[in-house]
């Protein structure tokens, strides 16, 4: 990449910037640009780019994140881990422990579990030795760590990130690096009792992170492949109609169905014979209704699954959890794996997209959408079974909270509010008033840390007090420890209170139990 | 991947692990297999590679996670989790903030940055659009991050996995995926202060991980430049004979000399001239002394370095961490972009390689051998420069402590310790000694999940109460909730101690008060 690459990558978002200024005045440019302003800016950019256009030989870098991705600054960190501590407790509290697997597998663990998805895998380059792929998902990697350990019972959660080469939407927290913070349970147990704890944690996670109403849908692979066959899809589409069906919360039934007949081949009659079941919503009650529905009642899969959508629903009950879940006949999911009961939660709210974004990367239809699905799951059965040497089988239900969402969200709600996002827990700043006492104050610090106290000082020989206090304003300090030629004389340290500009001398050797009591209290 | 390519990778593990049995009997089996076992394990194994081999429609896995990498069961996790603990609290006790960055970065990012280890890059395949590399430590994406937010000053901490293609040494916690904990301080300020707090820090983390005695080498790449131009070494070749100087800790200096002069072509006299110099060892008095040394302080840029060595030893007597901080002019460290201070970790303990592993795994040379470096680092003070379009300049100084092989060590001590890893903090099992009572157990569980109760319930209809008490036991539940009809009838609920073995009756509504009152106080 030389000089003009970047200059034409910077451009671009210039001149991008600049046309949704044209076309979304208001929208985009709050200071409300002229259209005299921008063609200045425009002239000055061009100018700008016959200058460096010039400057052949120097190697300029790109500098951004790779497409899809992005850093977190301290600030969304600190959001991170408030929403982590949520999701991690609520997982300790159903008694799951924790794994970890590999950012890479072999290319070929991840081969035929993702369906049409497949294409988003992301490959490492052949640099000899084996071929491997990032993970796509934490579920296959828990599924083959399971086979490879010969483990069959374990209740765990993993919190990472995972890649899929996917059309990045930012601004609605779709990214190509994500994190997804998964829980599942393996093992055979009696029918409904797991997954009714999976559909409970997302629930409460819901509730806690407290990010408005939510829906959860719910419904059964097995309820769709007998709805599928009852309205006369031959067998060997029942995995690319499912797919299809999974768009209706993206696209209208009609752009469904003609994706349906014009793409996947059914005829008009079969599309609409499923049309009419997936728009049914209910609860216990509409499993209830279809055991008696003559043409899905033909179907052993799907009374299988609408009995033990019945049984899920009593145990729902037990949760509390009824007034949010709703069994919905068009969630169908992608991924290929599902063998029963599937699930996605959907946050009613939605989000705006910051005004200070140009719309390509923002995409005009996004602003204000909703962030749609923000955890899904359900019961895989065979996963694990196809990593086994002998196919045995290891039956697992299991939820993917989606972070990124949610991230997303608090993001927005943090920036809107006034208050303030501490990003470091120093407690004291040791500072001094007068000059060469940058040793007295090292030594102090030591002292300090020594004692388990967190404590800063400025890494300069002489600063001054005012800059020393600025600092403790800036990143939230709430004490500082001021060392003067008399205070050492005198064996004491004069203990500043931020917020309330209160000054005291405090014994040096009383000073760690007041700093530790201080900052208790606030 | 065919069957048969999985059958002689399992062959091959198999006969690897009989042939160490046959050299190493004792110490590969425990149950001492004799010579006709093994021919008839042999045996077998070959006619299941047969009827395999006959199976060739069926697609079988290999079950491994890819070269030099591992999960983490939950075991290790919790492993992992104390020690992060400690490392992330020193950081934030130093008033450090935290960011995160891509897995992945612009493969132009990395280029150019790491000297003869850029051949240990993972880049992607290209799949169209961005050629990606995954990040080969967490130092050039922090002084990516800074140059394109243009920050000039900032202490952070990064916790992340980073990627080398190296030779894995598995046993010795060397891997191809492997946690780095990087700590950083960017900016301009008075010299050696924050060079020396980064001392301070590894030393305070060596020290609460309780790894034994352990040094911290300390150098100056002006002081190995200046010592490289006194001793005629030409400029060009100063960083290439820097990575040979660094690898004095694994080869003799005859060696070393042997790559100076045969591959890197120095003469002999030049090569015995560095050989002088790079064998002293000593503290501040060292750098005294060689300030006066009539050739060495012939060199600028060696003066300036040994003066900010002595200024850097009088910090870290202030940080009282000198009994473990030694001047060592051997110490070159193989990376490009420092450009002052270095330093590096060692503890003096060897660990013993597993004797459950395979000799090939394993590596004859590896049993019992030095961890080597578990931190390092130094100072950059050019590498932001590089990323920015007008080359400011951000100084940088930080370490990064080498967690693998410190996960190694600690698992190592759990595993020949009696005491038992606890993987989940789950206070109570609700359960049942009679039929029929699911329901019920789900409906006390809810209300204690609700009440913020880490609570368990076993996903049977009817589990008998042995194996209830069992799973307690087993994953270490310190109570028991049993419910019956009767104290359903009665309203309250049969608490179990479960290492006393001790029950009492708790009125229902009193359960929540008294689980949370006995397990703080266990």
């Amino acid at each position: 990449m030389n000089a003009l690459g970047l200059v034409s990558t910077r451009l671009c978002a210039g001149l991008m910037g600049r046309r949704s200024a044209v076309n979304l005045p208001s929208l985009r440019f709050s200071s409300g640009m002229t259209l005299s302003q921008i063609d200045e800016e425009v002239a000055r950019l061009l100018q700008l780019k016959a200058q460096l256009g010039g400057d052949e030989g120097k190697h300029v870098f790109v500098l951004k994140t790779a497409k899809g991705t992005r850093d977190y600054n301290p600030k969304q960190m600190a959001i991170r881990e408030k929403v982590f501590n949520i999701i991690i407790s609520c997982f300790k509290r159903h008694g799951a422990e924790t794994i970890d697997t590999p950012v890479f597998e072999l290319k070929e663990t991840l081969t035929g579990k993702y369906g049409e998805d497949s294409k988003l895998i992301y490959d490492l380059k052949d640099q000899g030795g084996e071929l491997l792929s990032l993970r796509y998902d934490l579920t296959v990697p828990f599924a083959r760590y399971l086979a490879m350990n010969k483990i069959t019972n374990i209740k765990r959660y993993h919190i990472a990130k995972v890649y899929r080469r996917d059309n990045p939407a930012m601004t609605r927290g779709r990214y190509r690096e994500f994190y997804q913070c998964d829980f599942d349970i393996a093992g055979q147990y009696d029918a409904m009792i797991p997954d009714a704890e999976c559909l409970k944690i997302v629930y409460e996670i819901l509730n806690e992170l407290d990010l408005g109403d939510f829906r959860i849908k719910v419904n059964d692979r097995r309820i769709l492949d007998g709805l599928f066959a009852v309205c006369g899809v031959p067998d060997e589409k029942f995995r690319t109609i499912c797919s299809t069906v999974d768009k209706l919360d993206k696209m209208a039934w009609e752009d469904v169905k003609k994706e349906m007949v014009n793409e996947k081949g059914l005829s008009a009659d079969v599309a609409d014979r499923i049309g009419e079941y997936v728009s049914m919503q209910g609860g216990q009650d509409l499993a209830e209704r279809l055991l008696q529905d003559p043409r899905l009642s033909q179907s052993k899969q799907a009374c299988a699954g609408l009995t033990d959508m019945k049984l899920l629903f009593s145990y729902l009950e037990l949760f509390q959890v009824t007034d949010k879940v709703v069994f919905d006949l068009s969630l169908a999911r992608g991924l290929d794996y599902y063998t029963g009961v599937i699930y996605e939660a959907i946050l009613s709210q939605t989000i705006q997209a910051p005004v200070s974004m140009p719309a390509e990367q923002n995409g005009a239809d996004e602003a204000g959408v909703s962030v749609g699905s923000v955890a899904g799951g359900g019961r895989y059965d065979g996963l694990v079974g196809m990593f086994d040497p002998k196919g045995r089988k290891v039956p697992c239900v299991g939820v993917s909270i989606g972070i990124e969402r949610i991230f997303s969200i608090m993001e927005q709600k943090a920036e809107a509010s006034s208050e303030k996002v501490c990003t470091t827990e120093t407690q004291v700043l040791v500072a001094s008033a007068q000059k060469n006492l940058l040793e007295e104050r090292l030594r102090l610090t030591n002292e300090l840390w020594n004692a388990g106290i967190k404590a800063e000082v400025l890494y300069k020989k002489n600063p001054k007090l005012l800059s020393q206090l600025q600092h403790c304003e800036e990143t939230g300090i709430p004490l500082v420890a001021i060392l003067g030629e008399q205070e050492l004389k005198d064996g004491v340290v004069k203990l500043r209170n931020v917020a309330r500009r209160e000054e005291v001398d405090v014994p040096r050797v009383d000073l760690v139990d007041e700093i530790k009591k201080r900052t208790l209290l606030s």
